[in-house]
């Protein structure tokens, strides 16, 4: 099956496979990162390297971009002559961000003639590599109607369409963020409290993700807490801010946010 | 089937149909309760009321409590008569409460040749009513063995047995009520980013409950969001004021329980 070839941008632990995913469904890929070792594995498996975000652009085509926030988003839209090459095509982007900085990005495109898909993944890279994924999307009906094929090629476990609406994919995947840290940082602070009394937390645990919490989110944090501590990284934090900072746009409350915050070193 | 008679302390909104499903398994009870209105629909099923709480007791035989906190638990032990009534028998603590105050009460048990059984109680009063409850149990063995199938008969969907360790139990509870009250607070923050943005949350938690967090805890608050605001009363402070100063006993951290305190008024 020959499908289009289309932009890929951001290789990163999530990136890498979901783009491998794409080329292995018989899409063509052109591929670029902000290091450029990392398409090189992606290259054996048949993607071309791009040197820079536009290169990976065709008029008209689709792009899709996962990078690390607001501000790396903008900087790929904005960059020499991304727009002007990606003419009246489609963005798909994937980055976790606010929906201030989507609307941001989706003016940019509307001033182009081109359209923003807003399609943040929910998925360790584990769950990208076993295509079960979770992705909200939100864009122009025409855009979200040519993007939902390649979402679903992605390693889509589901794809869920929030509708045309701008920020309304972009807020699903803020306040899922935000309610697995909540969810992980209660479920730590409980297990510390059954250790400081001298208990196992592990058949606290087995209880409680077979019962009341019995989700896959709880089962993914109940085997972290098995073994060595779960290593999250800079990314919880990194996507508090931006709950925090959509948040107080709106003057939505942050009092658990904050709770959060603290407890991630921020 | 004629079984034993029980007594029964606590007719709370989870204690009645407690009771009520002891009732219809066919064993006897002497129920008390600290407003004694309460246990006027219980005698018309058939249950004996009782003055005082030593009077729900039988020498050598089963008193199961259901109240509010460690003092209440406290004061009914040391009620008149009640240690020495219930002689040999075993106290079924059923009520939500620290592992510090359940050691007191295992303490004034041991002193009197009765025992034990920490048996908190996961379910709202409508999973009471429809046998879905979840209860974990500890205390010594021989105790444990006679209990059990009282906890299957109370509306247990499911019983688990965390050992003779006093506070075992209740820990378990403690961090489950905690991991709840969490949840439904995050769910409840990241509703507001959603409206703060004109969005409707309703698809956002149809998507969030129907995925990662695809747990009956959710379903239940998913509910709550759709129609009136969850009425959750007084509990959720003072189980959250239970975790904390059982955690600061040990001092274990309590940046997200604090967080959670404000939230609710504390």
């Amino acid at each position: 099956m020959t499908l289009e070839t289309i932009g890929f941008l951001g290789l990163g632990a999530l990136g890498a496979p979901v783009a491998a995913n794409l080329l292995e469904a018989g899409y063509g890929l052109r591929v670029w990162n902000r290091t450029p070792g990392k398409t090189e594995a992606l290259a054996a498996q048949g993607a071309v390297p791009a040197a820079r975000p536009a290169d990976a652009c065709a008029p008209g085509g689709v792009v899709i971009s996962l990078l690390w926030d607001d501000a790396s988003v903008l900087e790929v839209v904005k960059s020499d002559g991304f727009l002007e090459r990606l003419g009246d095509g489609v963005h798909i982007s994937m980055t976790t961000m606010t929906p201030e900085g989507s609307a941001a990005v989706a003016d940019l495109h509307a001033a182009h003639g081109s359209a923003l898909v807003e399609a943040p993944i929910f998925g360790r890279p584990e769950a990208a590599a076993g295509k079960q994924l979770w992705i909200p999307y939100a864009g122009p009906a025409a855009a979200t109607t040519r993007a939902r094929p390649i979402l679903e090629a992605c390693g889509a476990r589901g794809v869920f369409d929030f509708g045309e609406q701008v920020g309304a994919a972009t807020t699903v995947k803020l306040v899922g963020n935000f309610m697995i840290i909540a969810m992980a940082s209660a479920m730590a602070e409980g297990v510390a409290l059954v250790r400081g009394h001298g208990q196992n937390p592990a058949p606290v645990l087995d209880m409680l993700t077979s019962t009341l919490f019995d989700a896959p989110i709880f089962h993914a944090y109940r085997r972290a807490f098995g073994g060595p501590p779960p290593q999250l990284g800079p990314i919880p934090l990194k996507d508090l801010q931006l709950f925090r900072a959509s948040a107080e746009a709106v003057e939505a409350p942050v009092v658990l946010c904050d709770a959060l915050v603290t407890l991630r070193g921020g």
